[in-house]
């Protein structure tokens, strides 16, 4: 590897081709079906003026932002006036504050790119990384949280990654879930955040976290993990949430939700999973996580927040949305998912005199669509230029030497097999087309 | 437009969906022609570590670059450890150093994607702005300069911006010049840079500066001015240079690359022209920019520059490349080039019953890749619903109503025409494939 001089940046990382196509490859993906989603693509600058961030993102996340200097006369204040993107959400409320009435209603939009956060980097962690969302602002529909829900499993399906489960719950599900335990209401927060780290903790330690830290009583922290975690929680849920108001809301948004995206994702593959908590307190209606086969954790997540819009400084409306975590997602792909992009023909150039015409080669073989390289080393000599066409991983390599001048022919060599045809220039394109078609 | 509080920072653009699809199609395009070439893609990080900008860009570039503060308890200190990529080469000639043989050599890379600097915003000057280079690192062939120029000409092609000229000239044709008009040797690089204002200021105000401030002559500066941009400047300058070794090596270069790239390029749209002299002195042979009809200064430009990669921190190694001005390109595109994506189908959600039939609509539609939305307001009025499928741009909108479950139809409303049909609801798919590949 480089010396440290000549590597990127803590926490960044460079792409070369191979790794760069995989992922532009996820994110065309992703663009396609979101598009037939009818999501409007977004992309907002890399910074925002600090106060824009600061104060959005908790104690925690204001320390991860990535402030940029000021300039000039300012810089020696040592004081910062623009930040990183942290996240998607901000622009999101941001825009939709400033664009309005200009922007569709509901605001269906999707976005993409990277995001800066100034964590400990560590294996698969980055201080820069992509970010992939999908939301609608300004809709309380059910079809809404559906068409969301959808969106998200297609785009993994039309990835290949279709060994997946979509886990659903409601926020209001959960909050009927504490009224029916008795969970006084200052400290709901605290429990359900504890009770989010049952796929980390075992049901015993969160009990435990339950009683220490958040102060319930012994029996209901006991019985309130076990009814979460039992086989038949969902039908726990359902029997305890049923003497709930709220309880009841969140079962049926819950029960539209895998009606309504049950047929596009398939009902096999949705289910009500009492345990499923998500962290974030924004969440307000129906929540989800993705996860998939073999893997720890989720590979996309969301839910409904009908006030985080305004919390960010967007006017108040309802709203929901999803991330598919593409990180997490390329490197599913690059055991061997996409293909490695190689050269269709590698010309060789012999002599000054045919540099001219191996152009012209060149020229009709991009013409139609054929990728194609001209050797630009210094050597003149056929094997050397062979092996740089091998190196390239070429199909084919073309020689126009003084015997192919003579006769009018280009001699074209598939790099698989050695074989070499005599083709008549004037076939050339012709004929490489119907090779290069062929399957390799 | 938005309160002050709501636009993005100052010299930045947010993007919706119309204008981010003309430019995501420019990238498109310019990508499939540079990857019919043969060049690899690249990207790098948005920061560098500060050190690996600061001191190449001279002492005004220098206080264009972002510079983001140092975290955590070293943020009181006001430094910087990182700074926002100014531009796209000194990260080519980091990676140059740093993978090495890991790269094909030669190595025949592109790059696109946002840089930052940190100028006064203006009309069409912007500190968030996207560059797009094309570049060959590792090749002193003349073959090398006539693919760059090559890509780029057909890139421009392939964007519709046609109607444009290649003007090539050669830094060792401009020495071999200054040597011919005994011009010393410690203020060429001087009389260069006032030569390159000829497109700006008259020729007489060029050889008033050449003599104020180059300290040239009288004589030598009006004679030198007059040759230059003549009806016949470029046989008075083939006559003159054959008097010196480095100018008649710039002649081959330049003829080399007219009979390399001509073909190409179209031998009418490329010309040797004596006044380009391309500013920057870190040229060392051919040089070109592209201009088009009706717009002042270049859409592209580039040359051969064989020291700089070393002097930029990487290894001493012969290169050239070409940079598209993509900004400047995408505002040619604005005016109408590329069309703006509207909706195929827009479906009203009529009743709750109905719902889960409408989301299976959409899926039918979406899986043979029809742009479609479900209504997701609030309203469960006809009329308010296709005003909603009017605002979106919708070429059909369906409707499945309670006569519609009746009879087993959709209503499929033609939205231009207003006319309607009933369209059995198992052949949806089918009937609308076919009317919405019809031209509208």
């Amino acid at each position: 590897m480089a010396s440290q001089r000549f590597e990127p940046a803590s926490g960044t990382r460079d792409f070369l081709a191979d790794d760069l196509r995989v992922r532009n490859h996820v994110f065309d993906v992703i663009r396609g079906v979101f598009e037939r989603y009818g999501f409007e693509p977004l992309q907002t600058p890399a910074f925002e003026r600090i106060e824009t961030l600061t104060g959005k993102y908790g104690d925690e996340g204001d320390k991860l932002i990535f402030k940029i200097l000021r300039r000039g006369e300012h810089e020696a204040s040592g004081e910062a006036d623009l930040a990183l993107r942290y996240d998607m959400t901000v622009p999101l409320a941001r825009v939709v504050a400033a664009y309005g009435s200009q922007l569709p209603a509901p605001y269906k939009r999707y976005a993409m790119g990277p995001v800066w956060r100034a964590d400990r980097p560590g294996k698969g962690r980055f201080r820069e990384f992509a970010q992939c969302d999908v939301d609608v602002v300004g809709s309380a529909s059910p079809l809404a949280d559906a068409e969301v829900v959808s969106a998200v499993a297609t785009a993994l399906d039309a990835l290949g990654v279709s060994d997946f489960r979509v886990l659903v719950n409601s926020r209001r599900a959960l909050s009927g879930l504490l009224e029916v335990y008795g969970v006084p209401a200052e400290v709901g927060g605290g429990v359900l955040i504890t009770l989010d780290k049952l796929d980390k903790l075992s049901p015993e330690a969160v009990a435990r976290e339950l009683i220490d830290v958040r102060q319930l009583e012994a029996a209901t922290a006991e019985r309130l993990v076990a009814d979460v975690v039992a086989d038949d929680s969902v039908d726990r849920m359902r029997a305890s949430l049923k003497d709930s108001e709220e309880g009841r809301a969140g079962l049926t948004e819950i029960d539209r939700l895998v009606t309504l995206a049950g047929p596009s994702v398939g009902t096999e593959r949705i289910t009500f999973t009492p345990s499923l908590v998500r962290g974030l307190d924004y969440y307000t209606g129906v929540i989800f996580e993705v996860v998939a086969a073999g893997m720890p954790g989720s590979i996309a997540s969301g839910g409904r927040y009908d006030h985080l819009i305004s919390a960010l400084g967007g006017p108040d409306v309802p709203a929901c949305g999803g991330s598919l975590g593409v990180e997490r997602i390329i490197g599913l792909m690059e055991s061997g998912a996409a293909a490695v992009k190689s050269l269709d023909v590698a010309i060789a150039a012999m002599a000054e005199e045919s540099d001219t015409s191996v152009m012209e080669f060149a020229n009709q073989l991009r013409g139609i669509g054929l990728r194609t390289e001209i050797y630009l080393g210094a050597s003149r000599k056929l094997a050397r230029q062979l092996k740089w066409a091998a190196d390239r991983r070429a199909r084919f390599a073309l020689i126009y030497g003084e015997r192919e001048q003579e006769s009018g022919t280009v001699t074209v060599r598939d790099m698989e097999s050695g074989e070499q045809h005599a083709v008549p220039a004037g076939e050339l394109a012709a004929r490489l087309q119907g090779w290069c078609a062929a399957p390799r």
